[in-house]
C-alpha cells in the first residue's frame, strides 16, 4: 500500500532580527505550497527571529514581537500543515539567568492551530540538544528539555513524544527535531532514539539553521543517512539560505535541504546558497519516494568560492553598502580581494587604489595596474612618500617638554615605526578617506595565516569593515586565484606573475621582492603549523609540535609536504626558535590586533573572532614543553625565547 | 563547648593562563599559612589556571599542566589542608562538544593526598550551576553536576555529599561550593540546600573567581548572609585579586574575601583589591568567631575609581606596556583619562599630546595646556591642519579612472568627511606613530555614551589599546573628575572650566565651544535612555521607551531627572525623532565601530565586548511599536525614519 504525501521544503533565506520580513517570505511560501498541494511545509529552525541575534533575547517586546510574527504563520495553515522554527516563550517561567523562559522551539500548525499539545507541556516541541562550541550559544539563551525534564520530575526521553497531526484521514506521527540533535554522537542523550522508542515515528523532520562549513555537508550526509538507516524512519532536512552574524564573524547558510528515505538514501536535494520551495513526493507506507540524488560535493575550493561570493554579495547590502575601494599592491592577496568583489559588485562598483611609496617596486605597480585593467574596474594611484615622511618629520622634530624637569628631547622613529607608518597611511589615512568620498567602504585584504600571528599593521593593512579572505589560508588564496582564472573569468584577470611573485609587504628594502626577499613567513610550512594551532579539534600546543618533531612524526601530523621540516631547519636549535617565535606571536601581539580586527567571513571550521575565543593573557609554555626543548637541546637552555 | 579552627583565606592574585606562578604564588602561602599554625588555608575558584581563557581548555598539554601544577599543590599540604580550585579533567570520558571532559573543580588536599573521594565519584568537588549570561561562558567548557547526574542514574541532590576531613582528631564536614552555587536564586537546584539535606555540614567553603561589578559586592553580601542565616552553618567565601580579560572586556576582580558566622553576619572580611593571606579563628561548635565587622560599602565614584586605577596599574604591564600616549583636547574625557593614567604611571611615563586643528578653540588648548602643567607629565603640541589639508586635497584631486569606459574624474570630499580625516589624522597617523616612538601603547579615551551610539570615528578616537573610561556613562565621567581632584589630587588638577564647558569635538565650525555648540547628545537625558537600551535586565527597546513615554512614566523608569522629557521636546514627533535617531545609531553603525573598538574595562553589570553580544543585524522597530507610534502621531506616518 501507498500512502503518499507532498512536502514542500521552505528553504528560505533568513534574514535575522527581521520578524516582519521573514514572515513575509513564509506567507509567500505558504501560498506557493498551498498552489502546489503540498500537505506539508517545511520552515527552518528559527526561521521567524533568525538565528544570530547576539543578546536581542533579552528584549522582552522582541519575543512579544515574535509570538505575533508566529501566530500570523499559524494561521495562514488552512488546509496544509505548516512546520516552522521561532523561539517559544513561557512568560511564567524563567531561565538560569532570571529572565523570561525561552526555548529554542518547532512549530507544527493545521488549519489554523498548533499540534502536538496533548503530550507535551507546551504546544510545541523544544531543542535537547543546544551546541555550546564554535559560534553557537544556545545555552546562553534558551532553556533545553534536558533542563526541563529534572524541573517536572521526568526525564528527557519521557518528554520525547512525536507530534501526531492528520494528513488525509490518516495519523501521521512527526519526529519533531532542532538541528543538533541530529548530531547526538558526543551526546549521552540522544533524541531521535528516544522518539522511535516512544513511537512509531513516521517521519523525522529536522529543522536547522546550520552554517556553512568547508566539507560540513559532507559530514552531515554521512551522519544523517547512517542514522536514518538505523531508524528505518524517512528524514526531512530542512535548512535556511542567507548569512548571519554575531559581529566579528559572518556565516553564510548554504541551505542544501535533503530528504532521505527509510534506507537513508538522498532522495531530493536543494542547491547551496539558493532559497527555494521544492516540492516532494514521500511514500509514508513504503518508506519510499523519488530515485535517489547525488548530493553535491565539490572540490575544496570550488565550495569556498562559492562561499565567498555569495557571502560578500549577500553581507553588503545588509549593512549598506553598495560600493568598495580596495587598496591594490600588486600581491596576491589584493588581487583576490579585487577580482571577487567585481565578480559581485560589477567594475564600477569596485574603486581600485595603488598606493606606492619608494619600496613600491616598478613590478608589482606595473601589475596592480595590469590587474585593475584586466577587472576594468574604477581606479587610481595615490603615492604616500610625502605624506609618509611629512609624518616622520612630524614626530621627529616636533619637541617633547618635560613640564617636571623643563627639559626638551625629541622622539626617534626606526625604520621598523616607519613601515607601520606607511601601513598606517594607506589604510586609515587615503583609503578610508577615499571609501567616504567614493560612497562605500574599504576592504580589509588579509588572509589567516597573517591573521593568526599578527602579520599586519593595526589601523593599517588589518583595518577594513570586512575581511573576505581571512579565514583562508595562504595556500588556499593562491588556489583561489587560480580558480578564479579559471573556472570564474575564464581568463587571466590576475596576472600570472602576481602567482609567481614572492609574497611581500614592500615596506623597507629588505622586502624588495626583485631581489626575491619578502615575507618572514614559509607558507608551505607555517600554514599547517597555524592550523595546528589554531583549526585541530584539540588545540595543538608548542608541548605538542616539539613532541612530533622529535617523534619524527610532525609533517604527518600537520599534513604538510614530507621533508619540508629538514629542509628549512638545520636541528632542534633553529626547529625551536622558529615554533617560539610564531607561537609567542599567536598568544601576543597578534590577540591584541585581533580584538580590533575586523568581522571574518567563515568558512573552516574554526575561524578568528567570536569562534575563537581568546584572552590578551600572554605566550605560555607549559611544564612538559620545557622538560622536552630542554631534553633535545642537551640541556643547553630550557626557557622560552633563547632559540634565536 | 568550643572547636576553634583558624582559617587562612589566600586571597591570591591569580593570573590567567600562568599555572606556574599561580602555583608559586599558592606554595609560598602555604608556607605563610604553615608558619600561622592556620588549619586550612582556602584558594579561590580555578587558582591554578586562572578563570578567563579564552578557548585555551580545548589544548591538552595545557590540561595537562594543570593537573601537574595541582599534584605539587596537593604535595604541599603536610599538615594542614589545603582547598583550592583548578580544572578536573576526566580523561576517559567526554563532553558534549566530543572533547575531553572537564569539570570546574573544588580540591580538598590533606596531608598530601586529596580528600572526598570515598562519597563522590572523584578525587574532588564540581561546580553545580554553570554562569552562562554576561561574560560567564562555563557551560562552554565544563561539564556541571546537573548532567553528570541524570549520567550516573543519580539526582543532583545524591551527588550532593559533603567533603569530610580530619583537624585535631574531629571529623569536619565540608560543604564545597563554586561561586555561581551560591547564588541559586534564579536556578531550580539549590546546592547548599542540597548539601545541608545530605549533611550535616560544619563549614560552607566558596571559592569563587568573581569579577568585580559596581555594586555586585552589597548583593553579594547580602544574598550570602540571608543563605547562611538559612543554614545555620558559618561560610568563607573566597575570591581572588588580580585582571582577567576575555579578549573585547577587561574584568577587574576584587576578592573582597569574607567569613560569615553561623548567624550569617560577617565577621572578617579581606580589603579589595589587594592580595592578602589572612587567617581567621572560627569556633565550629558555638558557630561563632570574631566579633561581627562592618563590610566596606564605598561611594559610587569611590568604587569606580579603585577598580579603574587597579585595573590600569595590572592591565598595562600584563600586555606589556610601561608608557602611554594619550591625546588630550581640552574637554573632559581626555582630562580625565591623563589624571587617572598619570596617577598609575607617573608623571615621567605619560605623554600628553595636543594636536589642534583650525577647529580647536584658543579655549581648549590652553587648558590642555594647562592641564598637562598640573600634572607635570611630558608634553608635545603636534597641530594636524597641514596634514588633513593634504589628505583632503590628495583625494579630491587625484583622479578617478574608469577603465572601461577610459573617463577620468575627482571625488568630492564633504564637510562630514573632513570631521573624520581629523579624527583618523590624530589617532593613526599622529598618536600611534608617537606611541612607537615614545616606546608605549596610546589609550583611547571614549566613554560610554558615545561607545553606545558610534559617536566616534573608527581608527580615530575609537583606536588605542584600551578603553579605560568606556564603561562610564558620561555623567560618571564627570563625577570621576571630581573625585580626582578632591580625594585623588586633592587639588585642582584637572581645572574646573574643563568641567563646566559644553562637550564638543571641536571638528567643524558647528562645534564650537565658545559659541556654546557642541556634541548632539544631551547627556542628562541620553544618559539615561542608553542605560535602558544597554543596562536593563530586560533590555529597553523603543516599545518599551515609548509606552513609558505615553503612561507618563518614562523618567521614573530611566532614572533621570523628572521634567526633563518636556523640556527637551516639544511633542510627541519630536520625541519619536530622536528615540529612532539613537535606537537606529546603537543597532546600526555603533554595532560596527565596536566590532573594532578596543578593549574596555569593566565597571558595570553591562559593558560593551563580551558582555554584550549582538549582531551587525541593523536596526528592528517592533510591530507593537509602529502601532503605538501611529497612535501618538494620530495616524501621521508610522513607518519608522520620518520622525526628523
Amino acid at each position: 500500500m501507498a500512502f503518499l504525501i507532498k512536502i514542500a521544503l521552505g528553504q528560505m533565506e533568513v534574514v535575522s532580527g527581521r520578524p516582519d520580513l521573514n514572515t513575509r517570505t513564509m506567507l509567500d511560501m505558504i501560498g506557493q505550497a498551498r498552489r502546489m498541494d503540498a500537505d506539508m511545509v517545511i520552515f527552518p529552525e528559527m526561521a521567524v527571529p533568525g538565528y544570530l541575534l547576539g543578546d536581542t533575547w533579552e528584549q522582552r517586546s522582541f519575543l512579544r514581537d515574535c509570538e505575533e510574527y508566529g501566530r500570523r504563520v499559524v494561521a495562514a495553515s488552512s488546509g496544509l500543515c505548516v512546520l516552522f522554527g521561532n523561539v517559544g516563550v513561557d512568560w511564567n517561567r524563567t531561565g538560569d539567568d532570571g529572565r523570561v523562559r525561552k526555548y529554542n522551539a518547532f512549530f507544527v500548525a493545521q488549519n489554523g492551530s498548533l499540534c502536538g499539545g496533548d503530550n507535551f507541556p507546551y504546544p510545541f516541541r523544544i531543542k535537547s540538544l543546544q551546541p555550546n562550541y564554535r559560534e553557537f550559544e544556545d545555552t546562553r539563551h534558551f532553556y533545553s528539555l534536558r533542563k526541563l525534564a529534572p524541573e517536572l520530575g521526568k526525564s528527557a526521553e519521557d518528554l520525547s513524544q512525536p507530534v501526531v497531526i492528520n494528513i488525509a484521514g490518516r495519523q501521521v506521527r512527526l519526529g519533531c527535531i532542532l538541528c543538533e540533535d541530529g548530531w547526538s554522537d558526543d551526546y549521552s542523550f540522544k533524541p531521535m532514539a528516544a522518539l522511535c522508542r516512544n513511537g512509531p515515528v513516521d517521519l523525522f523532520v529536522n529543522i536547522s539553521s546550520s552554517p556553512f562549513t568547508l566539507g560540513k555537508n559532507n559530514k552531515r550526509n554521512r551522519v544523517f543517512s547512517r542514522q536514518v538507516g538505523e531508524t528505518g524512519v524517512p528524514l526531512v532536512y530542512v535548512n535556511n539560505v542567507g548569512i548571519q552574524n554575531n559581529g566579528k564573524t559572518v556565516y553564510t547558510f548554504d541551505g542544501c535541504s535533503t530528504v532521505y528515505n527509510s534506507g537513508g538514501e538522498a532522495v531530493a536535494c536543494c542547491p547551496a546558497f539558493t532559497p527555494q520551495l521544492k516540492a516532494v513526493d514521500l511514500d509514508l507506507d513504503a518508506g519510499g519516494g523519488p530515485p535517489p540524488v547525488t548530493v553535491p560535493d565539490g572540490r575544496e575550493t570550488d565550495s569556498i568560492y562559492q562561499a565567498l561570493s555569495y557571502g560578500i554579495s549577500r553581507f553588503l547590502p545588509s549593512i549598506g553598502i553598495e560600493r568598495v575601494v580596495i587598496g591594490i599592491s600588486g600581491g596576491i592577496d589584493s588581487a583576490v580581494s579585487a577580482a571577487l568583489y567585481t565578480r559581485v559588485l560589477g567594475p564600477d562598483n569596485v574603486l581600485l587604489a595603488n598606493m606606492p611609496s619608494i619600496y613600491n617596486s616598478r613590478t608589482t605597480r606595473g601589475l596592480a595596474d595590469r590587474l585593475a585593467r584586466n577587472l576594468g574596474c574604477l581606479y587610481t594611484v595615490i603615492p604616500i612618500q610625502e605624506a609618509v615622511e611629512y609624518t616622520i618629520g612630524q614626530i621627529s622634530r616636533t619637541p617633547v617638554v618635560s613640564l617636571r624637569e623643563g627639559r626638551e628631547f625629541n622622539l626617534n622613529v626606526t625604520s621598523f615605526m616607519a613601515e607601520n607608518i606607511q601601513a598606517r597611511d594607506r589604510s586609515a589615512r587615503i583609503l578610508a578617506g577615499l571609501a567616504a568620498a567614493f560612497g562605500g567602504g574599504f576592504t580589509c585584504n588579509a588572509n589567516k595565516s597573517e591573521m593568526t600571528v599578527g602579520y599586519s599593521t593595526l589601523y593599517g593593512d588589518l583595518a577594513g569593515f570586512f575581511a573576505a579572505l581571512a579565514d583562508l589560508w595562504k595556500h588556499q588564496v593562491y588556489d583561489l586565484a587560480g580558480y578564479l582564472n579559471e573556472h570564474v573569468y575564464r581568463g587571466e584577470v590576475i596576472p600570472r606573475e602576481i602567482m609567481e611573485l614572492v609574497p611581500s609587504a614592500e615596506l623597507s628594502p629588505e622586502q624588495a621582492v626583485d631581489q626575491g626577499k619578502g615575507d618572514p613567513i614559509v607558507y608551505p610550512y607555517h600554514d599547517y603549523l597555524f592550523k595546528a594551532f589554531v583549526e585541530h579539534w584539540n588545540r595543538a600546543t608548542p608541548e605538542d609540535i616539539l613532541e612530533w618533531y622529535d617523534r619524527g612524526v610532525l609533517e604527518e601530523k600537520l599534513g604538510c609536504r614530507p621533508g619540508l621540516v629538514k629542509e628549512l631547519f638545520g636541528g632542534p636549535e633553529e626547529f625551536i626558535g622558529d615554533l617560539e617565535r610564531w607561537w609567542k606571536a599567536y598568544t601576543g601581539m597578534a590577540v591584541a590586533k585581533r580584538i580590533q580586527a575586523p568581522p571574518v567571513l567563515a568558512v573552516s571550521r574554526r575561524v578568528f573572532g567570536f569562534d575563537h575565543r581568546e584572552a590578551q593573557n600572554g605566550p605560555y609554555f607549559t611544564a612538559g614543553y620545557l622538560e622536552l626543548k630542554k631534553k633535545l637541546l642537551s640541556g643547553k637552555s630550557c626557557e622560552p625565547g633563547d632559540g634565536r
